[in-house]
């Protein structure tokens, strides 16, 4: 008998009709023999109506209390899934983040776990039931306080329930079939991949892909939790991301990979696009040592995430030189507002804050061991005319910024030139894929 | 320093322009120098919407699920709540029924209250800050689930914290002025009453007062808390209920009553009235022991609440006699029911249901020490040419049953007979009561 956990995020709770295809889902895993530990989202826009009643009330919440009312959500789901599951004749007990054990730092609004105590949880499942679990909340033990993860808390809920029980496996459900080669609303011909290593999918997820967490992928790599992402609409398999030293799950004993596939590993797992990010470039900053720590240091002040980085060689003025980054669209303001307060100390000749780029990224665990994957890239943009303004690169990455108006043509091109499109056209869903 | 329980419904809380005017009556009572503790409602319809969802997906909810989803309602008015006062820049905390201590039995649904433990309150009292606490749920200590204690709840919350806390005075807010001689939009000229006794308040409860609700009148009788009932949209004084032994809060020490109010008080406190009461006629019961009894005994089982029951000396058959009983309208059917299929071993000739009737209640302390009272009840009625179907009496109170097209007519009647009339029309809001 396995230990299956479940997640269903707040698109699949979103009404009754969509609680009972769940619940239905759920009934089917516990009667083919195995235990099931669910994690649930807030139905559809709870949360989303929950922060705007705060904002009606307050302008600027007390976390605590803003915590104490987004957690709520969850519990109306989870009591809802749980008792739709009772009418269908099998037993299934909800539980709070803090009656699952779910312990976290005192951070409200952006709690992690520290640890997870699922005394409850073992005893429903002794006791043969299902067990339902609020996703995204938690609690910490010092304040005795209510407590939530953040964005794509309930994800990370579920890997950290699959790592404390040792679940076999740790199902992520969404409206996608599961991990594609690239968006498939951008390249039609995006493939779904059977398995993906932990350390791509980070840098996907990193990089714009927008399936799983970074957070809970991170666990789940951190606490070799297998995770499977699939479709709430189909049964069919979606992607398992498996960490180091993981076997593939499709494969029986004594097999290898290419039993399965019938062929190596490709060197490219996937193609990100990134339309969230904003370019500031600082023009004429003296060539100096010491000109990119000032300008840097001013930019942490801010709190902004700071992504890729560029050092032009020589400006246009003699003795200086230009300096771009990219950051989230929405803490660009702030940081060039406050470099131009500081322009006379920092000594550069002009700020251009530029949103009209986009990040096309290719990530593969075999670029450790391929050369040329780089050439090929670029090799496919200058076919295509698309002018590259910055490229970062990680061992398994190698990223370009573009004009965003180039940025689905160049996933295309990307796409096709390493050799990723399927023979038929993915199948879209309306929804975000969340 | 005075310690104040303050209690909001669901009326009181119902958007956001409502919880800002609850705010600041609460941060009012603060900063005149009290400590305050307040047990809040789910907002407005919250609890009805989260039923019909439970019946959207579950025909019969399984009673600790639904329990689970019915507690979060107090969740999101106590938080929002709670950053509202802080928005104001006073410390405020929320806590849930089993943060708060309320340890109940494991009805759910229905759960009692049966201790609380208050350690978290009066940590927060200490530290200065206002305290919220969820209404109308509690845990239950063995099986470590959530309770909600069904109608009225947040009433029995407000009064147990009071208690528990040993507070001054339990404010019980609602949309009306406090506890009237009768309803106001059925007499206009019924008066706010100054004070109550709680054994009165309760004989009224019983009997169709709305305000207060019969499990917290009690638990505050029991514990000697004093009930302040009070309009949220007032800062008028409504009424006090007033335990065996306490003292009218209006008295300053070596006054009496004579000194406030000018005269001795009145026979009779109040005139109730219920609608919600139907009547069965058990037609030609044969006349012998254990007639009644063989009825009853059938009623029992299918759990209605019997109020007042009338054996005829004599039936229209000879040898027989007719036995007729009140009981809440909507379990009448079923008793019908229940008795026609056993009409041949019960040997009665015929059965009658009736919902059409009314009740009338006058209640009154006095009534223990002064004759002629039920006489006043009998002409007023008579005089108006009411016809008298039932007649019941406690030792405060004499009800009689009525066509329900006469109560109307009757409460004012019999107001008027007892000198119960003020001498302007009382102010009616739209709202319930509650």
């Amino acid at each position: 008998m396995a230990l299956i956990v479940q997640k269903f995020g707040g698109s699949s709770v979103a009404d009754a009709e969509s609680i009972k295809r769940v619940a239905k889902r759920i009934v089917d895993t516990r009667r083919a023999g195995n235990d099931v530990v669910v994690a649930v989202s807030a139905m559809g826009d709870t949360t989303d109506e929950l922060l705007e009643l705060a904002r009606d009330v307050a302008p600027n919440p007390a976390p605590r209390e803003l915590d104490m009312l987004l957690s709520s959500g969850e519990r109306i789901s989870m009591a809802l899934l749980a008792m739709t599951i009772h009418s269908m004749g099998l037993e299934a007990r909800s539980f709070t983040g803090s009656q699952a054990g779910m312990i976290t730092t005192a951070d409200h609004g952006s709690a992690r776990i520290v640890d997870v105590t699922p005394v409850r949880l073992r005893e429903a499942l002794d006791d043969g039931a299902i067990v339902i679990v609020a996703g995204f909340q938690g609690f910490n033990r010092d304040t005795r306080d209510i407590t939530t993860l953040g964005r794509g808390g309930s994800d990370t809920t579920a890997v950290a329930l699959a790592a404390a029980l040792n679940a076999d496996v740790c199902e992520i459900y969404s409206d996608v079939d599961g991990i594609f080669t690239c968006d498939p609303r951008v390249v039609p011909l995006a493939k779904k991949l059977d398995t993906i290593g932990a350390e791509e999918m980070l840098e996907l997820a990193a990089n714009g892909a927008k399936v799983l967490y970074i957070r809970a992928v991170e666990y789940a790599r951190r606490h070799s939790v297998l995770i499977h992402a699939r479709s709430t609409f189909t049964s069919n398999e979606g992607t398992y991301v498996l960490g180091e030293g993981m076997a593939d799950p499709r494969l029986a004993e004594g097999e290898d990979m290419t039993d399965v596939i019938g062929k190596e590993e490709p060197v490219v797992a996937g193609v990100a696009i990134d339309r969230s990010q904003a370019k500031i470039t600082v023009v004429g900053v003296p060539d100096v040592p010491g000109s990119a720590s000032a300008i840097f240091s001013r930019v942490s002040k801010t709190g902004a995430n700071i992504d890729m980085i560029v050092q032009n060689v020589q400006s246009a003025s003699p003795g200086r030189t230009d300096i771009s980054f990219t950051l989230p669209k929405e803490q660009a303001p702030d940081v060039a507002k406050q470099l131009q307060a500081e322009q006379s100390e920092l000594g550069f000749e002009n700020l251009v804050h530029d949103d009209q780029v986009g990040k096309l990224s290719v990530v593969g665990a075999g670029m450790r061991s391929h050369s040329g994957v780089s050439l090929t890239l670029f090799e496919a943009l200058s076919r295509d005319a698309i002018n590259i303004e910055m490229i970062s690169t990680s061992e398994i990455r190698i990223s370009v910024l573009l004009r965003e108006t180039d940025l689905d043509k160049a996933a295309r091109t990307v796409h096709t030139a390493y050799h990723l499109d399927g023979d038929v056209e993915a199948t879209v869903y309306a929804g975000t894929g969340r």
